[in-house]
């Protein structure tokens, strides 16, 4: 009987696995059946918006940690996936930092061309995954959610790509209780329409409180401040931004933080992470992790120390995203396929060793792209995934972050030139600050709103 | 070897089959080994407050539907326990309208004075449970969320009180994706404060739309509009307050309605109900159900037919709440200790026949409340629950009815008689529209802020 591998997820990692295994297909390997469970209506993961927070309409929590106006953080050319460039897509070279639905309709366009959509199965939630150690096999029960009923079925491999920036991580801070104004985490935040006028505090110093921060300030937030624990982001603010020490205490709408300043506010975004959250695995194949480069018991961040059929994919800290879980994917595809032998267990866990250690010496940022750069290079090397130039990339997200320092406002005004192509982006119609509509036909074509000075 | 119960939950209704099973134990009877999980660091179900929204700090749904500012929309005299009552609890009379903290204290001051926390472990989630037709016997997996590890356990009973509530019912309208305000569902309602100023458009017709529109109202809002699918609630609404059709779309911050008429608004709240989400059973034991006064395969609305040492508590449409939970309790405790018999199965399903004919037959509200009236007197007959006059409990339902067709704004001024101990509430010193500050120490004592005109 044939293997059979279930995947669980269609974010951009569990299409990875689907578009490496067809890839070998089509080049003539025998591949094990696959199955891939979605839980959403659509595949794309975090990239498909909605409007709803909390839980959806079958009482599912909301995948979703995007907002209307989000952008691409980061240049598009880093994430260009290697076998397939933005100019196959869309027939032409577009800009650098495109908003959500571009990315989005890029992500899925590789796997409706490549005809492999009916691998997925929709508004299918993955409730339990077991392993028989007997019979070597997991039993994955799934949901399905418009029939509202529950089914298990065996498989020889499992890949876990359900994301790990979904369910958030929310602090408490005294007096946010009775406090007067709007209290919320970055994964519900939608709309910076809302935010128009008011005050607005981030807490929080990373991605999330920079960018959903600048979205408040270009949509008119009257002032926004930043909140940070370990150290500020550190950008040259405008006026109207402003970056204090962390929350010690909400009384009324007043904010008070640790160096005792004050600050009166309409809104708290907390902007604090996200949690890795993996409910539907027994104890025993859990991944339990911080937000980090390296998750623990991960050998080659991907095979289950403890049982390599289980392999997780897309579960570490991300500059890297698209064509990482893609190394990943051929990687792990090459392992399922016998082209890769993986070592004994006891160098499995020395070579996770190894990996750690330098993760643990990252001295900084661009420490931490060479570490991920490093991790990419060893992947990339035994498999068959069309050549990535890594070196090219890393030295376009130092730019990048340079790019960043100079100015927060106006970064994705920049043009990178794609490793594949060798194209160099053209300039956006509309500088990011006054392009108010954030839609795909806008970004491609003529903008239909420009936002007012 | 002991027979064993799980209780999923530790609201109103776990509680009620805790305290039903310790009543029995003190007057002598021997008793299961009891165990109930509770997810939450609390017990007392949706009436713990959190600021909250989505997921709490385990990635866990939050519970809590309630809102800060929340008091009881019915007269509490309707609600008290027959063998607890209000003036036990607080040593003196209080009027009869108690703010959200007050009847949290009652319910499980209750608890703790019968010493039977103990049987709770909180923190607590109920992941999945099943039964085995060879052994008998439920197995009860649940995921210590503090820890953060799995066990199974194996119970003769279980008792399913995880309430429904809990899991909002959030339909689509076209326009929301684009809608450039905020939209969230009752269920995430925290503040009426946020809400000053802004012009607010309700969703629904029953009391969460109610009430919250005149929380809205209470603390500043602009206006409150409330849109309705199957008719109007029909209040004699104050100025600034209306009611249209069901909402068709919106575009912009324009709601267009059914009837062809707009309202620009900043928020849409949709207060459309709630689901039954009972995640955690097996497909064989899940209750599936709309919220109704009898919902189906439940003999006496509590043993689930097709297996009875499943029982569920609470899980009707309620006029009565807290002593129907006790009814319910003190049954199924019954049928448990062997002291009431179950009728045979195709009894059971005429039985269940025989009362979903009469819920179909009910003509208005008041037919409702008679409905349930009947239902808690054929509950009560058999057991030992203090005797409960539930003839004057339903003339204070109607009563309660008609005050707030008089003034909506006012019904909770209102006093009302315990048909335990004879006395008639006191006035509250201030009337709830000027009651500013919904605390347990301002509502027993003097009010430390009173709203302004
Ligand atoms: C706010 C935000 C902005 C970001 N912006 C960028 C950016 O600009 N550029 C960039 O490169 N990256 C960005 N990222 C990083 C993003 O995480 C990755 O781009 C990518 O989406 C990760 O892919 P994934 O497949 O691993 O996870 P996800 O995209 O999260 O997909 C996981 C999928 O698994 C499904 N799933 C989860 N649980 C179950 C279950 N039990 N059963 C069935 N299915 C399940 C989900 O529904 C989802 O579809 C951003 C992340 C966030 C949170
Ligand atoms: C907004 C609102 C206002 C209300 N106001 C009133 C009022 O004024 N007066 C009135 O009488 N009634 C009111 N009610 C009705 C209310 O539902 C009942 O008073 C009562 O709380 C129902 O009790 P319960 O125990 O059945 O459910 P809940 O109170 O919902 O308690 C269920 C418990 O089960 C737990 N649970 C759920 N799933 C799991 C799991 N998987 N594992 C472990 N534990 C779990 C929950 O954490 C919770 O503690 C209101 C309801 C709402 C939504
Ligand atoms: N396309 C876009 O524009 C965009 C926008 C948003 C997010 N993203 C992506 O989303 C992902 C997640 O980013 P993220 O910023 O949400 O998460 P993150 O990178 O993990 O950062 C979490 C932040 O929360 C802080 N924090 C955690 N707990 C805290 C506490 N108790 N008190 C105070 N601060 C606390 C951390 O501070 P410490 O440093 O002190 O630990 C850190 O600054 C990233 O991959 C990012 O690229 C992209
Ligand atoms: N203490 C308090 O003050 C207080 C406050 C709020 C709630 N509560 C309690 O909370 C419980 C739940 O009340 P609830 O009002 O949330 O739920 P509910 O009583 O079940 O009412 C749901 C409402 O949503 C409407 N609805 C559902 N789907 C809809 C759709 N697709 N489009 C438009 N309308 C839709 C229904 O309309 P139809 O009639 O057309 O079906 C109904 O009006 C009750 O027990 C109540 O007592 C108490």
């Amino acid at each position: 009987m044939a293997e059979r591998i279930a995947i669980i997820g269609a974010g951009p990692s569990g299409m990875a696995v689907l578009r490496a295994f067809e890839s070998a297909r089509r080049k003539g390997a025998d591949i094990p059946e696959m199955v891939c469970y979605e839980r959403q209506k659509d595949c794309g993961g975090i990239w498909n918006y909605t409007w709803r927070t909390g839980t959806d309409e079958f009482g599912e929590p909301v995948h979703a940690s995007m907002y209307r106006y989000l952008w691409s953080n980061g240049p598009k050319e880093c994430l260009e996936f290697a076998d397939y460039s933005f100019e196959e897509h869309f027939g032409r070279p577009i800009p650098s930092f495109p908003p959500r639905a571009v990315l989005h309709d890029y992500i899925k366009g590789r796997i409706e061309r490549s005809g492999i959509m009916h691998y997925i199965k929709l508004s299918t939630a993955v409730r339990n995954v077991t392993f028989n150690e007997e019979t070597q096999k997991f039993t994955v029960t799934v949901k399905d959610l418009v029939a509202d009923t529950l089914t298990s079925s065996e498989f020889d491999y499992v890949f876990c790509g359900s994301g790990h920036f979904s369910t958030p991580n929310i602090p408490e801070f005294p007096g946010l209780t009775h406090f007067l104004g709007r209290t919320l985490h970055s994964h519900d935040f939608r709309s910076a329409d809302e935010f128009a006028g008011k005050d607005v505090l981030c807490v929080g110093a990373s991605y999330s409180s920079e960018d959903i921060g600048i979205q408040c300030h270009k949509y008119g937030a009257k002032s926004v401040t930043f909140s940070w624990r370990t150290r500020p982001m550190g950008f040259k603010w405008p006026a109207r931004m402003d970056e204090v020490p962390l929350l010690e205490r909400v009384e009324g709408k007043t904010a008070i933080f640790k160096d005792g300043t004050k600050k009166d506010v309409d809104a708290i975004i907390l902007c604090t992470g996200y949690l890795h959250h993996h409910p539907f695995m027994e104890d025993s194949l859990r991944l339990k992790s911080r937000n980090r480069l390296y998750p623990p018991n991960l050998y080659k961040g991907i095979f289950w120390i403890d049982n390599p059929k289980l392999m997780y994919i897309g579960m570490q800290d991300q500059f890297y995203t698209f064509n990482m879980f893609d190394a990943q994917a051929w990687y792990a595809r090459d392992v399922v396929l016998g082209r890769i032998k993986l070592p004994s267990k006891s160098d499995m866990f020395d070579d996770i060793q190894k990996w750690t250690e330098m993760e643990e010496a990252i001295p900084d940022a661009s420490g931490a792209i060479d570490f991920q750069t490093e991790y990419m290079r060893d992947l990339l090397a035994p498999t068959d995934y069309p050549r990535l130039d890594v070196d090219a990339v890393a030295k376009m997200f130092k730019d990048w972050e340079h790019h960043k320092m100079d100015d927060i406002l106006t970064y994705r005004d920049r043009s990178h030139k794609s490793v594949l192509t060798g194209t160099l982006a053209p300039v956006h119609h509309t500088p990011w600050m006054k392009a108010a509509d954030d839609s795909m036909e806008a970004f491609l074509n003529q903008p239909s709103r420009v936002a007012a000075e």
